[in-house]
């Protein structure tokens, strides 16, 4: 079988290795991604905002710590893109939202801070869906103008794949992370619930939403994500599991579950076929796959989740209800159609449903977790879409195989492994809440087994 | 011995009883607290803004709404209090800080819009030390002007304590919320972390922050919490856990631990004293009161907390680099010398450091739920502040006894039952994480105890 590979892709993590030795530097990485956004950005519109001056200067001093042999830290000197959801300090944040069309919240979301301290370089803000849940923006997949690049982190997707920077930072409270990962052929990484602060990052849905980063390398997401936890926190657990421990070590899964929910009905014969492919060229490596159909655990779980999910957006539809309602009556249609629909879905729910509903997920998480602990496997595994980009700009594809993550807030990794008509499509891995890092162990042990001679770390 | 009863307390969940008849309504309650509001203000020093014109249509409306039988929720027609570090959308938020002197957010804080939505009346934003952690602001405690009210939710407290309002919000991420209600004889809750939905509340600790509740009796604390809960959700456990039991029933605990830590140094004899006898009132009510002398797991247990309770602020300050160390490159002296201190020790702090206080806190965490758990034990109980009030109003009390609760992120009451030389001291309560329901029972069947003939249900 053909595995996907991309020839755009630009990593940091790789540059860095020959930073001090001055073979590469900073400003050299990040005017080959300016080359990159000179050459595609008229076409992908990843961007709503460029300031690429400021991030030369940043990079020239990057440059010059590495020389003097002290960088901040493991990402000084990275190019990043922000989500325009996310507040900076210097650029605008308009959440996709003629609302908030021009708007400067004067200071930067907790994650940027964090990746500035780092030495980090801001490049641009990120075209995302309307507040990440409503109408589409204008970027387009950067290996087919025709299709959509995914939603809703739309514009850090696309300018990851499409070589124009090695990171960018999204978000995910349904699928937003790691669809446009998958459709644009890069790695996402959607940490478990709670991981990463998400101060002054727009919020969705406060039981489900979730900072998430996407890169050009298992390597480069790590790094980013482990720098926020490091320097800003974590809500939920102190800090993101694994963090400290940079590069994360491969560790091959002795055990892996597959999942086989609702999304497969969607999924081609080619996708279907790869995915296949795939399981196989794991089991040769040694690795035990378990599905429905080798352990009833699995199935009556699956059965359970599928029972169950149509729920997961009535939850996001409650907690929307903060700051929407406010939005709503401030700026009346000027919010989009979609977030008016789940609106009014919420105001059919009440407290004691909405109650209901987050006491079954309890039950759900607590099932998942402990059928993976039972079967003593390493994580789940299942595609991270029912197929490559799909065509057109105004729906960004399917949320059926990221639900289940989101829902549960458990960790989630997208690799771009698999090559289906010429275009990147996704191998989702699931882990354990909190366990992070031996996600990212295991990510990184499959991604080695599957494009061996292609470096990870 | 003499027990604190508070002559000028206004109720709301007294008065709601009479709703519905007609005997009593939300406007009558409303002016009520207007009047304690001429008559005490001036000299107390409660709020930053006032919208009692607001407040009077916002009753009016409820009160029709009790005339048709059809309260919007177990808050309709309370009048609320909010700490000026939260967004309202009708009232500037001015953080007691200059730097945020004037300034709109335009939209309500979760906890406020949850509030609005059940039906209670916007009163007024009350005062807060500078950004929840600085300078005091002008407040005076409402029984002796020359006492402190205690911070940071001093307005709050203030008020509450003062007859001014039954509720309002506070917010605590070492002492903030129970130090204050300790000092104005209010009953204080402090959820378990990440119960209640901080959203739009200016943070300092994104592992310590806990939204608080500050009311003039048990049940007006906790319909405020569960309403909050049940309208926005919570970032950590979903919802609250009991906020769909209304009103919680008391429950007698067999055997409560008796938490002797540090704080004590600092105590008078007269205080020491009430807090013993109300032990030995405990012990004649049949529960039993194990204390370090009685079980060398819990002299374990205060040794840890207090090896490294030192390092709870480390915690605190490493966090909130983000926002304020942008603040001080944008206001620089504006902003106060302890928030300039508190940071000054963050930068030399190493995000390793910052990873191995986390690390200790979650085994301190794990001990403390142990100890509570192996011992078969309701709650552990202390005093909420080391004596009264305190003279001057530049310090806002010690947090000795405090620090604990909001460390470890477990649920606390502050429960005003202590008379000391005519001024009131609040017995503290501490639950295990997660169920705060439990030691609402708790709680309750402790006050009925010690105020027999005092409803408070």
């Amino acid at each position: 079988m053909k595995f996907w590979s991309n020839p755009h892709v630009v990593s940091f993590a790789r540059a860095v290795e020959h930073f001090e030795s001055g073979q590469d530097t900073p400003r050299d990485l990040l005017e080959r991604c300016i080359e990159n956004i000179e050459r595609h950005e008229q076409r992908v519109k990843a961007f709503v905002a460029l300031d690429l001056e400021g991030a030369r200067r940043a990079a020239d001093a990057a440059t010059q710590r590495y020389k003097a042999g002290r960088p901040l830290s493991i990402v000084d000197g990275c190019p990043i893109g922000i989500k325009d959801i996310m507040a900076t300090r210097d650029l605008p944040t308009q959440m996709g939202s003629p609302a908030f069309a021009g708007w400067r919240p004067g200071h930067d979301a907790a994650c940027v801070h964090a990746l500035r301290e780092g030495g980090a370089m801001i490049v641009g803000k990120t075209v995302t869906t309307e507040f990440a849940i409503g109408f589409s923006g204008p970027t387009t997949n950067p290996f087919d103008v025709r299709r959509t690049p995914g939603g809703s982190s739309s514009g850090s997707a696309a300018a990851v794949g499409g070589g124009m920077l090695p990171v960018a930072l999204g978000t995910q409270t349904q699928g937003s992370t790691l669809r446009p990962a998958s459709y644009c052929g890069a790695v996402g990484f959607k940490p478990t619930l709670g991981a990463l602060h998400t101060g002054g990052v727009h919020p969705l849905s406060i039981t489900c939403d979730h900072l998430g980063v996407i890169g050009a390398t298992l390597d480069d997401t790590w790094r980013v994500a482990s720098q926020i936890s490091l320097r800003v926190g974590s809500p939920g657990h102190g800090l993101l599991n694994g963090a400290s421990h940079m590069p994360i070590a491969p560790a091959k899964p002795q055990k892996i579950l597959r999942l086989h929910t609702y999304g497969w009905s969607e999924v081609d014969s080619e996708t279907s076929g790869a995915f296949e492919a795939f399981l196989e060229t794991l089991a040769a490596s040694g690795v035990e796959v378990v599905d429905r159909h080798g352990d009833a655990r699995v199935a009556a779980l699956e059965e359970a989740l599928e029972a169950d999910v149509a729920a997961a957006l009535d939850i996001v539809a409650y907690e929307m209800r903060w700051p929407f309602e406010g939005y709503i009556e401030k700026f009346g249609t000027v919010i989009g159609e979609r977030i008016h629909g789940l609106l009014k879905r919420a105001a059919e729910m009440t407290p004691v449903e909405y109650a209901a509903l987050l006491g079954k997920r309890l039950e759900l998480r607590a099932r998942y977790s402990s059928v993976l602990r039972d079967l003593g496997a390493a994580c789940y595994v299942t595609l991270s879409a029912s197929g490559p980009a799909v065509e057109g700009l105004a729906h960004s594809g399917s949320r059926a195989f990221l639900v289940y993550g989101s829902w549960l807030g458990v960790p989630a990794f997208s690799l771009p492994l698999l090559e289906v008509s010429g275009l990147p499509v996704g191998i989702q891995l699931l882990g354990a809440a909190g366990r992070d890092g031996e996600l990212c162990a295991a990510a990184h042990w499959v991604t080695d087994a599957l494009t061996k001679g292609v470096s990870c770390t």
